[in-house]
């Protein structure tokens, strides 16, 4: 049944209905320390200020300005279309970051940013700086191209974000007027539209969540339900899977078309499925999702084959080099996985999620988070050229004429306590493993654990139970499918173990105190591909833990060229390097050149790439 | 020494300075029947006539009757901004097949079409109905996108056609008039700047080949150098390669960005290099088409690895699933290779330019020449989807937005005869073997020559000399590189053979009646590619003679997936099947399916695929 009760603003992202686990409510899981909260340390001091900057120099925040009255509104529009939608990330960015940690900082730049998004706000509620300044007369006459209820979907994430981070309603006011507007506009019996890039979708869901409106529900599922019935003119090349309006949305199986657009739309489709008790839609949502893992996802979890039209492959079409793999799209589909995980509680979606995480989003940002990729490519060659500035060859740039990754990885990072650790009626859900205090309700009573681990390099992760009800109830930890090997004790007796790739629950009557000690198998392993990947054919990768390994020129030895040499078969030596790229293991691994001479080769962690000099590189080398 | 005597109108698209080869008078070869024969009369009765309704459906020519004021102008225009060129390489077509066989249909076509477009062109010389009906201030305003030079180009190419192979003057008169208007304004005391899609650097030379007014050389020679300095403006994501802007043109060694500007620019290039004896330049251009062939171009001579900005790949960046492979950019590459070929005299030219004809050109029309594909994919996999009208998997279509490569199939098949042999001082020189009547003057002389042969099916090739004066002279014979174990005899005795990947001499002073039989072995081999392409590592592809092979769905066993079947070592079964696909040899080649068993896979030439169903395809195959 849809739940008509608006959450308590510290409430879930997602839904208490049709759910099998719930997202704890904002606080109740934090990150403490280690690998990820390093990440949000640079991301909080470093990545979130300058990126205020960067929205200032590229006319972002001017063009608010400028359609708020405070500048000639004469003077035009700055940027693409879709330029409004950056502030709003950024503002949602800088919302999960003061639930975080408040700060003055954070809390002027979300003061002064939001009353400058509510006076461009138009009387009737309308909120689009391109419109307004570029095509006053405009408004829904390019639902193509025009990027307006994207745009307007952001505004919503943003605002919803900022509500139950701070209280502030300030963006919520604003956001929910616009929403009463769109509400009034399209629907079946009103205007007919759908946005030729997805996203409002998922943004009228979590409106709805934060409001308790069902207006925003309904217009939602419309919204999920008008695509694939050619609602939308396709101009010029591209077909109707460029704007995922070629199929409808419950008919697809294999996802085609613009990667960002179809994993957006998917989140929302899921997020519509949970609310609605549409089982129907879920479960084309599992297929279409197991598909994509299958045989459309790199190892890194980036998605995206295609540079022309940003666009899902075929299925096994999987080349490193070509590989267009946004930012956008990885964070994208940790969006869905999580959604999925959330509505089915199973752990594959929580394995697909950390592997995107640690491989193909945070390779987006630099190691001093000023940065970005907007491709994340598998490999580069000798002799690669760069024709285009989101080409890896261009190298990592400080900002893009469409920057829609950047202030995605910031918003990315400043949420990601959230997803940690979730409840339902028989316990706790341990998804990602971090150094971590969490708390929950399980049944009306309080329980607390205290995670402690040096994972991704570590794979031990030790549990304290910080506070328990009398009652039994159930701790779930995920092991990882990788994880063949692993051990698990309470308080220091064995466990017996199971399968991977699925996850473990410990029910009992537990104590305070009590100490629960998984030790996962974090040690360079080689992966083989499926055989239906042409360009890997006879490669492996290194894998260690979550993290994909690559081989980046400037680590060889001289005279090595990685496109010519092959592994060998041997030890894969591990080194922990402190000073190296933020502290890394690296991996010695032996192979040999053409020549037939043997060679010591060093492997990196993917996400470290290109934070030297931008080279040749690879993820797959040849193994035959 | 540049030549500015204007020629004999029948004489060579090519110029009598600085080369090595010089192409036979317009007529002087004639291809009689055979492989190719049959192709050209397909396009003479099917592909051409009907394209000129197309040209009408697509509202090409009406551009042309409005810009003439035959319809009202304030209609306005339709379709791209280059469509007018697809009037004038159709025009081309046209003009190449009367001088092949004159007919009354084609001769109306001429001069109606011809009338037409000359009642076009403004006063001042100017013509583009794009400009005249959408932008009329907006000459030379949009450079970058704009395309008024190429459709010039085309304009220049087909007038020089026109009259060559019919003596009429029309569109050489309205020619000249844009061109002398054209150097008037460009230069580099002039107006700076370059198009945005090169041709017209050689469609200058060839105007000036048939005029002798060497202010078109200088003009090409201003377009070839202005490249490469920023004149462009580059818009949107693309970077300067797109538009060939990203290097001056004597500094490229490895080709980037579009595939189809680069090779006409190339093109360009050696037609300037040969006609002012800049070895530098030529220099460059050797090897730079070296690196193209050795690591940029497909198996069927297909170039532009890359769907994104229809561009070529990085070295060995060659996937086949992916390949982009533009008719226009093969048919691009025969004309580059050509020049390549007169200027420097090697085989290794022909043979790429053979390679390109018999597989990257011919697969981009139908069998009955009434479709058309635009790209010339190597491989469709199970579950491909089309997201683009360009996509094999959408079928082969009977036009296209863009319509550049159906009349550029045409020209080129209607003047493919030009392409059978040359002359120079030494004697005569054969490159592509087909029936055929060849006449040249060899220092004044008259020598005539006929070929017998069934190539590419069959690879005997029969030579008789049917004139010949009394001196001797050479007739220097193409071996092809996968000739290995050919033989050659003169009157039935054997001649020494050499090397294969060249030419060989014959030198005597021959009698009228002599015979000369070259035993080419025809015969299937596999082919394995370099170990840097990724994408096809592991594979093998079946090729006979100058042929490339392919494995099509619906000629194999059921239950066959190519994707996941491997050959196996084993005769290659040769069938003529007279009544298949035109008429073609068929190879039964021993393979297991992924589960082990055997089966007996059908390969069929490439350029054959996609006339009965699309389905899936591959040329490279698993072979571990």
């Amino acid at each position: 049944m849809p739940s008509s009760q608006p959450l308590d603003r510290s409430a879930a992202v997602a839904p208490l209905a049709s759910t099998a686990l719930r997202p704890l409510p904002l606080g109740a899981a934090r990150i403490t320390g280690g690998f990820w909260s390093e990440r949000q340390q640079i991301n909080r001091e470093a990545t979130i200020p300058a990126a205020g900057d960067r929205l200032e120099e590229a006319g972002t925040l001017r063009n608010l300005r400028r359609a708020a009255g405070r500048e000639p509104v004469a003077d035009g529009f700055t940027g693409r279309p879709f330029a409004d939608s950056d502030v709003y990330k950024w503002l949602e960015a800088v919302a999960w970051e003061q639930s975080r940690e408040p700060s003055e900082a954070y809390a002027a730049w979300q003061s002064s940013t939001s009353a400058l998004v509510a006076e461009a706000q138009e009387p009737d509620g309308y909120l689009n700086t391109h419109i307004r300044l570029a095509i006053p007369d405009g408004r829904f006459t390019d639902l193509e191209k025009g990027h307006e209820l994207y745009c307007a979907g952001h505004l919503l994430q943003a605002a919803v974000a900022q509500y139950r981070a701070t209280g502030d309603r300030t963006l919520l006011t604003v956001a929910t007027r616009f929403a009463d507007l769109l509400a009034g506009y399209f629907g079946a019996d009103r205007t007919e539209g759908i946005d030729g890039h997805p996203l409002i979708e998922m943004a009228l869901v979590e409106l709805y969540r934060a409001t308790g409106t069902k207006t925003y529900l309904d217009l939602a599922r419309y919204f999920v339900e008008a695509r694939g019935h050619g609602l939308l003119v396709v101009p010029g090349h591209h077909g109707p899977a460029y704007f995922q309006d070629h199929q409808p949305v419950r008919d697809v199986r294999i996802l085609a078309g613009h990667a960002v657009r179809a994993l957006y739309l998917a989140s929302g489709a899921t997020d519509v499925a949970v609310e609605t008790d549409d089982t129907e839609l879920l479960d084309a949502l599992r297929e279409t999702w197991q598909t994509m893992v299958d045989s459309q996802a790199y190892l890194t979890g980036g998605v995206g084959s295609r540079w022309y039209g940003e666009a899902f492959g075929d299925p096994f079409e999987l080349p490193p080099d070509a590989a267009y793999c946004e930012t956008c799209a990885a964070i994208a589909s940790v969006q869905w996985s999580w959604r999925m995980l959330l509505a089915t509680g199973e752990s594959k979606y929580a394995d697909q999620l950390e592997r995107t995480l640690y491989n193909a989003v945070i390779s987006g940002v630099s190691l001093t988070g000023g940065e970005f990729f907007y491709v994340n490519t598998l490999k580069v060659r000798d002799q690669a050229f760069a024709d285009d500035q989101r080409s890896a060859v261009a190298g990592r740039q400080p900002w893009y004429g469409t920057a829609c990754c950047p202030p995605n990885v910031m918003r990315t990072l400043a949420s990601l306590d959230q997803l940690v650790a979730t409840s339902n009626d028989d316990g706790v859900q341990l998804h990602l493993y971090a150094p971590a205090k969490v708390v929950a309700e399980v049944n009306g009573a309080g329980v607390g654990l205290d995670v402690g681990t040096r994972y991704p390099w570590k794979g031990t992760v030790t549990i304290t139970v910080s506070e328990t009800p009398d009652q039994p109830w159930k701790l779930d930890l995920r092991i990882p499918a990788w994880a063949e090997g692993y051990t698990l004790t309470v308080n220091g007796d064995a466990e017996p173990v199971g399968e991977v790739g699925r996850t473990q629950s410990l029910e009992r009557t537990w104590q305070r105190g009590d100490v629960v000690v998984l030790e996962l198998p974090v040690r360079a392993r080689r992966t083989v591909p499926d055989d239906r990947i042409d360009s890997v054919r006879g490669c492996v990768a290194i894998e260690r833990g979550p993290l994909v390994y690559c081989f980046e020129h400037v680590d060889q030895p001289e005279g090595v060229v990685l496109d010519q040499a092959a592994l060998l078969p041997g030890d894969l030596v591990e080194t922990e390097q402190a000073d190296l790229l933020g502290g890394i293991t690296t991996l010695a691994v032996p192979a040999r050149r053409r020549d037939g001479t043997e060679v010591s080769l060093t492997a990196i962690p993917y996400y470290a790439w290109a934070n030297r000099a931008v080279g040749p590189m690879t993820v797959w080398i040849d193994a035959r």
